[in-house]
């Protein structure tokens, strides 16, 4: 793709050289070989009908702290939809203060992940929801449990008859998931980038549009690409040159975890770029707090390239560019407990 | 007030004799020279003019986790709007997963209370918020490194300034509690009662009107008065009889510890019974659980009354009219950290 750029003459990054409309076509074209514009309606799911039932009791669940068994954690506390769907933290706190061995994701636009967590170990968002319920350092919860939280409160029963009427015994863990995944799925984020895609050479700046060309350029986006600019699949950290055991702790082999073969180890999924600006800091290790300094270590680790600190402020500025608007949410009323929800747990994990 | 139960011809509290409109406004007359309607606008508060710049900038500092040293914990982690206003736990968690010492109370209609906290140490909710922040079992905050959060994001910058606009230095600690404040004075939540206060003789079912007279006839609105129905004075708990220890633990001595006077070991203030049906548990120790037997405890403790099952269950039905709605609240988007942003605390306290 070194074409590219010499074909828009960008001589210099230093200034963006008259740019024709031929040019933007150009790099739209190109761009459009290698990424997808958000879709504009709710995307589908596998073996999940999204509804508006579905979707209004999926967010009553993301939002209700009473799934986890301290009565304190919500899917929103880590996926966070006020701050980019992450917690801007290294790592996450979860059940008894516990740290999480990883760096939450963002949730937003994750519908269009290949498959969920750093290591891809669930197939989808039904799947990885029941994950941090049942973890001990997350919301440390059982299905068992969940389920009686929910069937104790009968505008819960009620809400999921709705979003599952054809279906018998409807308060299910499985249904839980089902409903977060279609909420999860309505988490879409339209960006400036989009609405080039679609043809507005006006959404976004010379710059941004010259760091889109060196993106493609460099070859960031052999891994980051597709709708999500990542997300798809899984490569070494390190792929030229390992990073240091700071960013890359030893003890964390990323998708061995998962396969077991010797090839996955220190592998992860590509992240996925959309508001990345938002969803500091970065890495699986949540180790980098400043992007400009992930864009490097990137550069250096995955393409061999030593990109300067113009290189790196374009890609950069073109990354911004992927911060998307969320469709407005009402922040839910949730239905109150009664006399048979079992009580949260009142003080740490066993007691 | 017995002569009103009287003048009702309540001789049975099994079923309620046809009531006439007479009746309905004999009640309704009793009652308004007890309580007060919600007012239908937002009330205004002492040295703190309510605009809605100031409330949208109240909104987002009240929903975000960073105002906390972790990054977890917002006003609304314990203060839910989703859950009544409360987190439905004993006491709540705070940073470092320390338990607090009494049970969060709701912050609906809480701008209603004379005086803040189950104490009343704090005399508004400018005063009250400032609080929870700095409490090291809470927020663990300071005053400087939340002002430095804010001041990093040019977003919260311009809100104060917008929210602050004839002021100088607008982005102060003591305009953070005024900007909670005045978000916290919308959430106001009219109920079936303030219909029924209203005029409105089918707002409130029979058992509901019948339980209002009873709750006026056997005195608990002597202490449960006013607009919010308490939360305007302090009472020892355990006005004619002591509750158990389980229930009024012996090492917090109440609104003692705020005026070091005697008279005041065991006092606090009179719980607001808006949303009560919304926020067990209950009591300032938050160890029961059940609305029923928190009433049966205060007719026995506070009045020396017995209450039959009956007249407890009426009790709960008046109760139950007071759950009202909140109005409609968008989840707001907050503004992204920059590079000067703090860095939420990683671990525990002091660490």
């Amino acid at each position: 793709m070194k074409i590219l750029l010499a074909a828009m003459a960008v001589a210099s990054l230093a200034a963006i050289p008259s740019a024709t409309q031929s040019s933007f076509a150009d790099l739209r074209e190109t761009a459009l070989a290698t990424f997808e514009a958000l879709p504009s309606a709710t995307p589908t799911v596998s073996n999940n009908p999204i509804t508006p039932d579905k979707i209004a009791l999926g967010k009553a669940l993301f939002f209700d702290p009473r799934i986890s068994s301290s009565g304190v954690l919500s899917c929103n506390s880590c996926h966070n939809l006020a701050t980019g769907g992450d917690d801007n933290r290294e790592t996450s706190i979860g059940h008894g203060w516990q740290e999480g061995a990883r760096n939450a994701p963002t949730v937003l636009n994750s519908v269009f992940n290949s498959a969920q967590f750093w290591d891809g170990r669930a197939e989808d968002l039904k799947a990885q929801a029941k994950g941090p319920i049942q973890a001990a350092a997350e919301m440390a919860n059982t299905p068992a449990q969940v389920i009686a939280t929910l069937k104790s409160m009968p505008q819960y029963v009620e809400w999921f008859n709705e979003a599952f009427s054809d279906e018998a015994d409807s308060v299910t863990f499985e249904k839980l998931a089902k409903a977060i995944e279609a909420f999860e799925a309505t988490l879409v984020t339209p960006a400036p980038f989009d609405a080039f895609l679609a043809g507005d050479d006006a959404a976004m700046t010379s710059e941004q549009k010259q760091g889109l060309a060196l993106f493609m350029d460099k070859g960031c986006s052999s891994c980051h690409a597709g709708v999500n600019l990542g997300g798809r699949g899984y490569d070494p950290f390190g792929v030229v040159e390992k990073p240091s055991a700071d960013v890359l702790p030893k003890n964390d082999k990323g998708r061995f975890l998962v396969t077991n073969k010797a090839e996955d180890s220190y592998v992860f999924r590509a992240a996925p770029l959309r508001n990345v600006a938002l969803t500091a800091p970065y890495f699986h290790s949540g180790k980098i707090w400043d992007l400009k300094q992930a864009v490097a270590i990137m550069g250096r680790t995955q393409l061999g390239e030593e990109l300067t600190e113009e290189e790196v402020g374009s890609i950069v500025a073109f990354l911004d560019s992927l911060t998307g608007k969320l469709p407005e949410l009402a922040y839910p009323t949730l239905p109150p407990e009664t006399a048979t929800t079992p009580r949260p747990v009142s003080r740490n994990v066993g007691k």
